[in-house]
């Protein structure tokens, strides 16, 4: 058996990163998923919800983009 | 026992990063649920409503990318 | 097979830190979800409730933040 | 293969601390979510229960920082 | 390889520890949610369920200490 563990670890570390993106896409599916839903139930009320879609979107998607940097930085940086 | 271990643990570290897909998934298919059904609860809504169907589909959609990107990395690229 | 076993396992280390993000993105995604989804249904009662929606998120977010600080700690700190 | 196990393995055990951190930020999300929810549909009754939600979130959020507690304990004391 | 692979694996079992804390905080979470969403339906019942909430409250959260001093049995008294 010859082949440096390190570098072998390395990938199963930055594999192991991509798993903190599956809350991020739940919880991007969740928030979007609700607003649909109510923005046909009563639709004059969605445009001034609008922000708050957005607002609750970025930051469940910013939780799935730290991973991604998670996995950049073992790949390229460390 | 022969063979190159880090060559074995690329292999693994790629499997790995398709885990990161479930959520992406999940959250796509939870979006589109929610929207099929409230369209056909109110279909004259339906259209004011595709733009952010789009939106989110795409945001939730990424996040599975970025876990493919990640594989594709730790295959071919490192 | 050579190689720095400790340096191997810091990268695996990290990424499994990433892991506690997961429940912090659906936490998130949870709260503006039925934030929007109330909102619409009652939208002259959704003013009186943006602080506490902003507090439950920071909370949750703040979950996922000191997961993102371990991760970074490992790779960096310790 | 060099390196000190003992040190390699102390990263993966702090890596796997913050999982604990999954179901604190899911716990809270509930939380905050079942109480705007209903805040927004009797918004006269929510005063009183914000005693409630503050108590029900620090005992949640409190789980989360025992795990993230346990990672640092693990990294930075023994 | 050098380094004592007993204390190695000792830091990996007080990391695996944390994740009895899981299921704890989701517990904790759903009790106080639904708690707060009927309170909120039928404000006048809601003091006498009080003393139910916290009992309901004391089990899941001692689930989750019991992970917690586990994890600090592992790392500091065997």
């Amino acid at each position: 058996m010859e082949g440096d563990i390190a570098l072998g670890l390395k990938y199963v570390g930055a594999g192991l990163a991509t798993l903190g993106m599956i809350g991020a896409a739940i919880g991007v599916g969740n928030i979007f998923s609700s607003f649909l839903d109510a923005a046909m139930r009563n639709p004059s009320a969605a445009p001034q919800q609008t922000g708050n879609l957005f607002i609750g979107m970025a930051l469940a998607e910013a939780l799935g983009i730290l991973s991604f940097l998670v996995a950049v930085l073992i790949l390229f940086v460390v």
